[in-house]
């Protein structure tokens, strides 16, 4: 530390500013402290603005330029697969994804956030230090400190360095849609891309080591999205893994464990990531990390000793770094909530949201709150299940998706004039991630089947989908009765 | 009433097929009730499957050949404007009013509902007889009698009869997709069919006799509309009326009351409708009707004369026979509560939807749920808004709607630590007509600005818009105290 670089007090130093680190910053900032974010890229928003946002878009965009959506609904191929060139998807991309950064760094703005870009790590317990290419490293004191630095796709030792090879931080820099491509991983990112390059034409093998896929679906919802994709033309290797991966000068060969032997122009890894917390210097803060580098934190989002379980003083950590599930829509919660306990905050936020809702991009999407069927078995709670499927839904006809459905699981209760308690939702089909939020304030305010039945839904609408699956749990209620 | 045909008795008899027709019928059917449905149509469904569902899948098919939604995603412009057949319209619309007539079909054989095709009218106050072509007449007598027979198109005495003036029923006939059209009535039919012409590239004008559009909607949201189909290209004539319309060989001229003169190709009335009650023969069952032939209901929607307001015994009325709203969504749920109070079926459904939402299917689409602030201002309520925009919204961006937004209405409460009493819910942009689920859902659980705060939304969606606009509440609450 030189005399030049006096350190600066925050009552909150953030590290990263992706969903996390934002809201965190923004939650402290609203209630009145000073905050400082320290995010090491040129760019606020993190891996939501850099990989989410852009690999939504393009999933948009394939969606239109493939002319899936006006394919089904009239005689004539709109498609100009083939003839899309990436200029043409990445222009929109390009876009949106600038309009994210800059929307993050207006929220900094506003909340009278100091922005430090450089790389932050641990100078001691309570002193980060921030060194960057162009400036003299500063010094910030922080009373807290919010570890938020996100996650890095895992390389995995099996497979050689390549230009042909992606990960999911990589892919969005391809030059030019390949013709076939090897998607490794059937978790989220695999999945989402593995949909995303059929429905541009690619031809696409889905790698994965298990039979079945998201195993954290309900397995209806599972099954159906493995169909859809199989149906969608893409080769679906379930229960199979990678025994070698060959760069040849042509393209490239993979051994698989059953002994299959494919040959592919590229690959995409989708094999997990890792906490970024290498840079760190968690040593200084006494911190030591569990398996994937991933940090331990407690119920609060403290950060605790991964063999002593004791908290940390004073050091927080929410999102990606912390592990699965990973998503935004859940690192930013856990930001809030963490801000709140950490420094006392007027309680207008007394827990973390009591649900929360998966959401996945696939084609088509699909989206779950609650518990799933076999949760229900597990925890030996009696249910009753409704379906309804969007083709016998007026809007699911318009929009021509058929395969899309509903099912919402009840607490089943013999006394068919008593309502009965909703306990999970579960969708597939367009749409689904937002639909799914009716299924979640119903949840949280332990809503019964009443809810849907006295509900009016505009028509017509896919929301009225809830009322029909209600309608058929009731129906099942009646017939295991009678 | 000859020897062959003895009168067939019946628990309810319900004449016509359309939302309330079907809803009614089922409803009643479900708890045991002998159910007769009578539909003078070949086919049945009523205006929602014949006008209704073509309207809208027009609609959707119009946004996707007119490459609105690729447009905004890239460079390229998808669009066959101009190039599309109404051909090519009919392709998907045949398929799905053909879907939803079938879908009704099996719901009325499902629930064991004897279906007869012919007119029905009031034999006497209990008996119906239905005649057509085919058969002889068939008498049918119901405890109770439901009359679900819809509207049809006003015909304004000041416009001609020709092949090139259209009603809300017989444009979706069109042979061919004019040049130019007038839209007579910016009404919600005039409304949604102006944008749906815009889109496929017809230069439409807009005739209406107010100068707002609309008014039931939020002052904002009306005016948002406004300015966004002028921005489509509608020529958007306000304030204004037909004073006359002559019929010329070449094309059709028009004088306004501004004194403006119109030369058109075409022109479409959305100038109101009638309910159908003409043949009913009514004077059999001692009713007379209302203004625009209407049937006058009480609140559990049974039939009163309108001089003496005495119910008439065993008839009921439901849908737009009764007039406003004259929705699908809100017809079914009258149909139902009627049931339950006519046949005093158990007592699942104890009132009718607390809260009906309002869909209005232009472009973009627009929603309500709840008090508007002209509502609150005229009950005195005390008030505070808040707002949040499709263009600041991640899915908003990668969707390209940049001008739709959500206004939400909080009940005024000074305690800053106390939540907000939602009031009103109002949307306009995409998907408005599902999104607003969750605000009628919120509104029926007397939910506080709790809820939204408390929820955890999937990223990247547009309910996420919730959450944002309650802060934006709560921040003008804390401006308006400070």
């Amino acid at each position: 530390m030189t005399r030049n670089n006096k350190v600066k007090v925050y009552d909150l130093i953030v590290l990263g500013s992706g969903p996390a680190g934002e809201k965190g910053a923004a939650q402290a900032a609203y209630f009145g402290k000073k905050v400082a974010l320290v995010e090491k890229s040129e760019f606020l928003g993190g891996a939501a603005a850099s990989t989410t946002i852009p690999s939504k878009t393009l999933r948009e965009t394939s969606l239109t330029l493939s002319g899936v959506r006006a394919r089904r609904l009239h005689g004539i191929d709109l498609s100009i697969k083939g003839k899309a060139t990436v200029k043409d998807f990445l222009h929109h991309e390009r876009m949106v994804k600038e309009s994210e950064r800059k929307r993050v760094l207006n929220n900094m703005l506003r909340h009278k956030i100091d922005i430090y870009h450089g790389l932050g790590s641990f100078y001691d317990k309570k002193i980060i230090k921030v060194e960057s290419s162009n400036n003299q490293p500063y010094y910030l004191q922080g009373e807290i400190i919010l570890i938020a630095t996100g996650s890095s796709p895992r390389y995995p030792d099996n497979f050689p360095k390549d230009p042909r090879i992606y990960d999911s931080d990589s892919i969005l820099q391809i030059k030019k849609i390949p013709k076939n491509i090897v998607v490794i991983g059937g978790g989220v990112i695999g999945c989402e891309y593995a949909c995303v390059f059929s429905e541009l034409g690619v031809k696409v093998s889905l790698i994965h080591n298990k039979e079945i896929l998201l195993p954290f679906l309900d397995h209806d919802i599972s099954i159906a999205l493995k169909n859809s994709m199989s149906k969608m033309g893409i080769n679906m290797l379930v229960s199979d893994g990678v025994e070698s991966c060959n760069v040849k000068e042509k393209n490239i060969e993979i051994i698989l464990t059953s002994g299959k032997n494919i040959h592919t122009d590229s690959i995409m890894l989708a094999t997990g990531r890792n906490s970024n917390t290498d840079k760190l210097n968690l040593d200084m803060a006494g911190i030591t990390t569990g398996k994937y580098k991933l940090l331990i934190v407690d119920k609060n989002y403290q950060v605790i000793h991964p063999e002593t379980k004791k908290p940390v003083d004073g050091i927080f950590a929410a999102g990606d770094v912390i592990g699965r599930p990973g998503l935004a829509s859940t690192s930013m919660e856990q930001a809030r909530y963490a801000m709140i306990k950490a420094l006392d905050l007027e309680p207008y936020k007394e827990h973390i949201a009591p649900i929360l809702p998966l959401g996945i991009y696939t084609i088509p999407e699909c989206s779950l709150a609650g518990k799933t069927e076999n949760e229900c078995r597990d925890e030996k709670i009696d249910y009753v299940i409704g379906k309804a499927s969007y083709n016998q839904n007026a809007r699911g006809m318009i929009i021509g998706d058929t395969d899309g459905f509903i099912k919402l699981i009840y607490e089943f209760n013999k006394d068919l004039k008593k309502p009965m308690k909703l306990l999970g939702v579960h969708i597939i089909g367009e749409i689904a991630s937002e639909l799914i939020h009716l299924g979640v304030n119903a949840l949280m305010m332990n809503a019964s089947s009443n809810l849907f039945i006295d509900s009016c839904f505009n028509y017509p609408t896919l929301g009225e989908l809830y009322k029909y699956a209600t309608y058929d749990a009731m129906g099942n209620r009646t017939k295991r009765i009678k």
